[in-house]
């Protein structure tokens, strides 16, 4: 864990190299060991601050970020959005500008404008994590997946993934289909077709309109979470249609190969996008994915503002 | 404090032997001195973390458990309903698994639901604490009495408690009924007949419905928060009245014993179930409850992830 | 660092010498440096408790004192009013003490009532930090202003320092006017008369109308937040009017002297009180107060709570 990082940043998988996404998953699989130890610390980032600016809710990634900063010995300090003082109408630059002067090494940052986390790394001295912009990305999703793929299937190479659901509106989605296509794996999609991107040939993948051609000889089905929101639109299916035609329950499973994995970035609606008897079936490794999220950002964190990171936080 | 606890979750005072809640109470008077010295933190949880998982909103448990937890040395982690993604529908179990699967040691739940923690406790691998189900069990807030009431009279034995106002709706009641009972006390319960609950004799309690009777020969006065929204039906006093009728004041606690104690699980409305005079008073053991309530708490994260626990978390 | 802190709270520049200011912009010099470190911790306030209390929302202010008290290796629990038992109806008296028995060292308020930190503190044993009372002080604020023009003018004596803006409301204003009059310094306000406080020439300032006599010569330029909903009544100038006529631009900065530095306490509203040529400009001083208020928080809970504090707190 000695060769440095060559990124300030994590803001996508787009700009990463399978080297690189090599590197943070091998760090990981040490901090994997570390997750499950009676004690669960390390004082790797001792006396190294991470900041979690959350302009959107979020449960799990926050939680995971802070308990992966915890363990590192990081201080963490977490702001949302209705607490900030962007509702006093200062400027996202202006507000990370502002904490960049108290010194943090790591702002990580939820906001739903795509582009927010890039913009802002180009202006300030801090190392800068996406943890979920807009449509765009959502890198350490798609690294936790990546590595929970590993664990399962001993590689990220020639395997066939399918990814389930609304694709259109899915930074998960875009994320890992990047980083799939590094590894030379296949990737395809499939849900209605008004959840599709217009730009959906230009990630790589292919794409079905039905759900059993997609899952024929899948090795991981990526179940996305469908925003019931979203299915209001006269052009959209039902949430009962929905179910049927594009959720994965044991009939649907059974087109993907027997030992496919099954996995969804919670939080699970289910009986729509997934069905109970898959969620909690043995094949299932949503909860995987989750344990795989502190190791994860526990290397993400390690790698930027440790001693192997690159960034200008780690030069005093 | 090296017996091992022979619980894994502390889900309620029902469950307990009079035994268990003496080694808690034996802790927490270790913790207790160590919550008053100048450096007021141990590390005995170096590497644990616990995550305080509150649906619904409090200051002062939250507060309570989250100083416990960091003078353990354990990592905390706060979750509050309006930032969690139950409001994105997902269930409490898939909320608790999510977070079992980041490997806390102990989740410590408030949930308007009764049984809610009883639930999760035994689909999951980490110690549950309840703080607060619903109008069902508050065991650390028992047990917090417990300490205060045995430190001023020596004893949790032969004693009279009066509890005081809305015992149909009140945890803390229930809970604070169910542990003087495993001690031989006598508890009795008054406030309006409307306020009492249907199945109140099962606690083994005695129901009064005047004040002064039942405060007569009381060395311990247990004063409920009386919530003023429940204070507007037809049949139910007005405020002005409740406070006449079943409000502590100095006239009305001279019923009691010379000695007896006052207490109040807080936030108090002043001038309503309890009289300025009254909560300012000498014989006041307000504010002794929340410092047993650190020290206390600091026994049961202890009894529950230290090297005593039983629990999984331990195990690594 | 020895000499001890004569002060058992911080309450206000009211009642503070030049000395004892220099005190703790001395101490800030210490923790300045700390900041700067690749490790950004010391150990000066292990086992010690520091919580935020606030009532008003604040992510600067907030995040600040929570990085100071965890550079210091305090334990830090933040309480915002949304989840307080405030709204439960306590009293604010009665949620410091509640607070109080749970011993923290410190309790740093925010609060809209001018003098809540004032009365809680005479009636607490804990040391009270005033994070900002209505529109009356905001002690730590005009440390730091203090701490960054000492840095940038090398004293804070015999300077022309003039604040501009929304001065009645200002509670900036105010503690600033108050310490710079300690060193001797000329203060002078501008502003619409409207946004001029009634007893404003007991502050011992010069009351200007028009911004170019109030910033001819000045040392330092402080620009004051004008809040948005205080610009609609009947006798305020419009947004356009207050930018053209009070608002600092480079031309307008023009007549202050030519190495004069700008400050602002954020958030800016950038185009009404301040142009965003002048706050990007290098002569804006404005981050390098941000940077300042983690070294002089440092320096107040570290003189407050720490071996040289006069405060109950350090007594065990």
């Amino acid at each position: 864990m000695t060769r440095p990082f060559r990124h300030t940043h994590l803001l996508g998988i787009e700009g990463l190299e399978a080297s690189d996404v090599a590197q943070i998953l091998d760090a990981a699989e040490v901090f994997y060991e570390v997750s499950r130890r009676p004690v669960r610390k390390v004082p790797t980032l001792r006396g190294k601050s991470v900041i979690n600016l959350f302009f959107e809710a979020s449960t799990r990634t926050r939680t995971s970020f802070e308990l992966a900063g915890k363990r590192l010995s990081a201080d963490v300090v977490n702001i949302s959005t209705s607490t900030s003082s962007v509702t006093k109408g200062e400027t996202l630059l202006d507000t990370v500008q502002t904490l960049q002067a108290m010194h943090p090494d790591v702002v990580v940052i939820r906001h739903s404008a795509s582009g927010a986390p890039h913009y802002v790394s180009e202006r300030v001295g801090c190392s800068i994590v996406n943890a979920g912009d807009g449509a765009h990305e959502h890198p350490t999703q798609a690294l936790l997946d990546a590595f929970t793929i590993r664990r399962a299937k001993g590689t990220l190479s020639k395997l066939v993934v399918t990814i389930c659901g609304d694709v259109a509106h899915s930074r998960v989605a875009r994320s890992n289909a990047l980083l799939l296509r590094l590894f030379g794996s296949e990737v395809r999609v499939v849900g209605p077709r008004t959840l599709m991107p217009s730009e959906v040939e230009s990630l790589g993948v292919k794409v079905f309109d039905r759900l059993e051609p997609a899952l024929e000889g899948a090795d991981v089905v990526m179940v996305l979470r469908i925003q019931r929101e979203r299915l209001e639109g006269a052009l959209l299916p039902s949430m009962r249609e929905y179910s049927r035609t594009f959720g994965i329950s044991p009939r649907t499973l059974g087109y993907a190969k027997p030992d496919a994995i099954v996995m969804h970035p919670g939080p699970m609606n289910r009986g729509v996008e997934i069905s109970p008897e898959v969620a909690d079936h043995a094949r299932s490794a949503i909860l995987d994915q989750v344990e795989a999220g502190v190791a994860v950002r526990m290397a993400v964190l390690y790698l930027l503002a440790g001693e192997a990171g690159a960034g200008p936080g780690t030069q005093g």
